[in-house]
């Protein structure tokens, strides 16, 4: 069967986000002035062939550890749906 | 009432994605080779006051219509949940 996995990889809380900061600050500029607390990180999607849901997952829980996510700096959470 | 934004913002589909590609040809390199179509994007998140969902739902387009997509190349996808 094939699932897709979306990843999202955020910076862990507490850490610096300069990114994050910077938008926060650039809101004002573009008219909002209600929006505070951005935190930038990455989204990453893909196509996983796999027997079930659990297997589709412990891959895409290897793929973020091993090359996706830097674990000391960054958490990361999966969504598996089926295709 | 204060509200959480998640915003995905993905390069459209059938434009380059280079950063994907990279990606998907790494997934054998650490054993995975049921992983393709790989596609890197931003993961954004803010929080924003506002009055009611829809109006949260209107702020988090406008930034990221104004600030945090390219709209010629990417496209994005809003997710919103009262705090």
């Amino acid at each position: 069967m094939k699932f897709l996995a979306e990843i999202e990889i955020l910076p862990k809380k507490g850490l610096l986000d300069p990114q994050g900061k910077a938008v926060t600050h650039s809101m004002p500029s573009i008219g909002l002035n209600n929006v505070n607390e951005v935190c930038v990180g990455r989204f990453i999607t893909m196509e996983i062939e796999a027997a079930s849901e659990a297997e589709a997952h412990e891959t895409a829980d290897k793929a973020s550890k091993k090359l996706l996510a830097n674990l000391i700096m960054e958490q990361y959470k999966i969504r598996i749906t089926a295709l």
